[in-house]
C-alpha cells in the first residue's frame, strides 16, 4: 500500500479485509473442493476489499458494529469476484492480482461454474444478516438491491462486449456502460451499508448517489491505469484495454482529438490481439499525447466531488465518514 | 404433449406456462436488447415449465391463489434456464428444445453474460413477492432456500464435469451428483411453493422431501432418455451423454454388468467426441442389453414412491394435489 492513503485508512482496509476474508472463508466451503478452490482463488490472491470497506464503514458511520455488516460486506465482495472470474474468461485475460486467472488454472468449464457458485453464495451470505438480527424486511430489501445491481452489471458487461465491435462510442454511452459495469456494485455496496442500520429512504438514496459516483470515478481511474499504469503495481498486464479494443474514456477521447495520421496509427493497434509490445506502447503514447489522461482525471475528480457531497448528506461527521472521504479521494488518484 | 398425461394435467401445465411466461416477459427486459434476447431464447423455445408448475400447484394445494406464487415460480424457471445456458457452453451442446443453443447463436461471451443476467433476475423476481403481500420473513427465507440450492447446483455441475474424466464412478456418487445438479432445484421449487402459503417447518420439510425425490427421479429418467429417447420428442440430440462420457445411471450400470468384451466396446466410444452415429448407436444398444434401462426405471419408481408419500404428508387431498401426483408419475415415465 502506498503513501497516497493515510495510515489510518490503510489500517481500516486491513481490518475490514481480515474480518471479511475470515467471514468468506468460513461461509464459502464445500464439496467438490476443486470448485471452491477455483472460486476462492482470486480472493486468496489479494485485492483491496474496497466494496466491503464501503459497506462496513457506512454501517459504522451510522452507529452499527462492523460485525453486523459482515454478511452484506461479504456478499458484495463475492459478487465482485464472480464478475472477475467470468470477465476474465470473456476477455481472455491471463493474469490478475499477480496470479494466473481462474480459467487458466482450472479450464473454462470449471471457471464458469466457480463464478456461478460465488454468485449463489453471495445471496446465501446476504441472508445470514437474519442471524445478525437485521430485520427481515431490510434483508429482503438488500436482496432486491443486490440482485438489481447484478442484473445491471450483466447489462454493462454486454455493452462492454458490444462496444469492442463498434468503431464509434460516445462519451455518454461510455458513462452509461461504466455506471452499469462498475458503478452499480459500488452503489449497491453503499446502500447495503445503510441497510445494516436503517430503512430510511432519504438516507439510502443519498448513499446510492455516493456509491454510484464513487464507482464511476473508480472505473475512470481504472481506464487511466489501463494506459499509464505499471504492471507491477496493478498485478495484471497493462495495455490489455488497447489490445482488446475496449472503448475506455482515454481511448474515446484520443480517437476524437488526435490528428488524422496519429488517429489512424491508434486505430491500427486497437483490438489487434497480435499487436507487439512496442506497438501497444506507441499506441498508449498517442493516447497520452492527445491530452486524454488530463481530461479523464478531471472527469474522475468531478464524480468524486459529487460522491463526497452525497456522503456528507447521508452520514454524520465522525471518524468513519473521514475514512470514507479519504477512500473516495484515493479512488480518483490511486496507482493500483 | 402425450397420452401419458391426463388432459386435466396438460391443461394445468399450459395454464401455469402462460402465467409464468407472461410474468417473466414482463419482468425480464431491458437494454442492451441482445443480452435479453439471448437470455430469453430458450424460454421462448419451449420447455415444460415443470418447476414453476410445482411451485404454483403446491401454493394452490395449500389454498393460495396462483397469482401470488408467480414471483417464486418465475424465479425457479429463471434459475433453471440460467443453468441450461451455462451447461450447454460447458458441454459444447448445439441444440436444445429444437433450437440452436444460446452460445451457438450469440457466441460464448454473450451467452455467459446472458446466463448471469437470468441468475440475477431470478433473485430480483423473488423479491417481487413482497409486492404480492408475502411477508418479508418468508421472502428472506425463500432467498436463502433458492441461493443455497443454486450453490448446490454449481457443486453438482462441478461433480458432473469431474466425473467425465474418471473411469469409475459409483452409484452412490452418481446419486449425490444428480441430487445436487437436478434434485436441489426441484426441492427448492417445492419449498418455495410452500413458502407462498406458510412458514411451518414440518410442512416445508415434507415438501423438501417431495421435491428432492421427484428431482432425482426426473434426472434418472433424463439419463434413460439419453440412451433410448427419440430426438424428435426431446428436441436435442440423443447419445450426447455417451459422446461426452457422462457417468449416468444406465452407463454406470452397464459398465459394471457387461462382459469384458462388450464393456471394452462401450469404453472405446464413451467420451469420444469423434464417434460416428453408428458407433454411438452400438454403444447405446450395449447399454440396453446390459439391463441398465430396467434397473434405472425401477430406481426412478422408488424415488417417485418416496416423493408421493412425502407429498401426502404435506398437503391436504384436493384437486391440486392430484395434479402433483399425476405430474410425479409422468416424471418417471415421460418420453420428452
Amino acid at each position: 500500500m502506498t503513501g497516497q492513503l493515510p495510515e489510518s485508512v490503510v489500517a481500516y482496509l486491513k481490518r475490514v479485509a481480515s474480518l471479511v476474508d475470515g467471514y468468506i472463508y468460513a461461509k464459502v466451503k464445500g464439496e467438490p473442493k476443486e470448485v471452491y478452490d477455483a472460486g476462492l482463488h482470486l480472493i486468496r490472491a489479494g485485492g483491496k476489499r474496497l466494496r466491503p470497506a464501503i459497506v462496513v464503514a457506512i454501517a459504522e458511520a451510522l452507529g452499527e458494529p462492523a460485525e453486523r455488516a459482515l454478511p452484506f460486506a461479504a456478499a458484495v465482495e463475492l459478487v465482485h469476484n464472480f464478475t472477475l472470474i467470468h470477465d476474465d474468461i470473456m476477455d481472455r485475460d491471463e493474469f490478475r492480482r499477480g496470479v494466473p486467472t481462474v480459467h487458466k488454472v482450472w479450464g473454462e468449464p470449471l471457471a464458469i461454474t466457480a463464478g456461478d457458485l460465488l454468485f449463489a453464495k453471495a445471496f446465501e451470505t446476504l441472508t445470514d444478516a437474519l442471524d445478525k438480527g437485521i430485520p427481515p424486511d431490510r434483508v429482503a430489501r438488500a436482496t432486491r438491491v443486490l440482485s438489481r445491481a447484478s442484473a445491471v452489471i450483466a447489462e454493462g458487461q454486454a455493452m462492454d462486449l458490444m462496444f469492442e465491435e463498434e468503431d464509434e462510442v460516445s462519451i455518454d454511452e461510455y458513462l452509461i456502460m461504466i455506471y452499469k459495469k462498475t458503478g452499480a456494485l459500488f452503489e449497491a455496496s453503499a446502500v447495503l451499508g445503510g441497510l445494516v442500520a436503517t430503512g430510511d429512504d432519504a438516507t439510502l438514496e443519498k448513499l446510492a448517489e455516493f456509491g454510484k459516483n464513487l464507482g464511476i470515478a473508480f472505473q475512470i481511474r481504472d481506464d487511466i491505469l489501463g494506459i499509464v499504469g505499471k504492471e507491477e503495481e496493478l498485478g495484471k498486464p497493462v495495455y490489455s484495454d488497447i489490445r482488446e479494443g475496449k472503448k475506455t474514456l482515454p481511448i474515446i477521447y484520443a480517437l476524437r482529438n488526435l490528428e488524422d495520421e496519429d488517429r489512424e496509427k491508434l486505430v491500427m493497434v486497437l483490438g489487434n490481439r497480435e499487436a507487439s509490445r512496442e506497438e501497444l506502447e506507441q499506441a498508449a503514447k498517442l493516447v497520452v499525447a492527445s491530452g486524454a489522461i488530463d481530461y479523464a482525471e478531471s472527469k474522475a475528480r468531478e464524480y468524486i466531488d459529487r460522491a463526497l457531497e452525497a456522503l456528507r448528506g447521508a452520514v454524520p461527521e465522525n471518524n468513519y465518514r473521514r475514512i470514507l472521504e479519504e477512500l473516495a479521494k484515493f479512488v480518483a488518484t490511486r496507482t493500483w
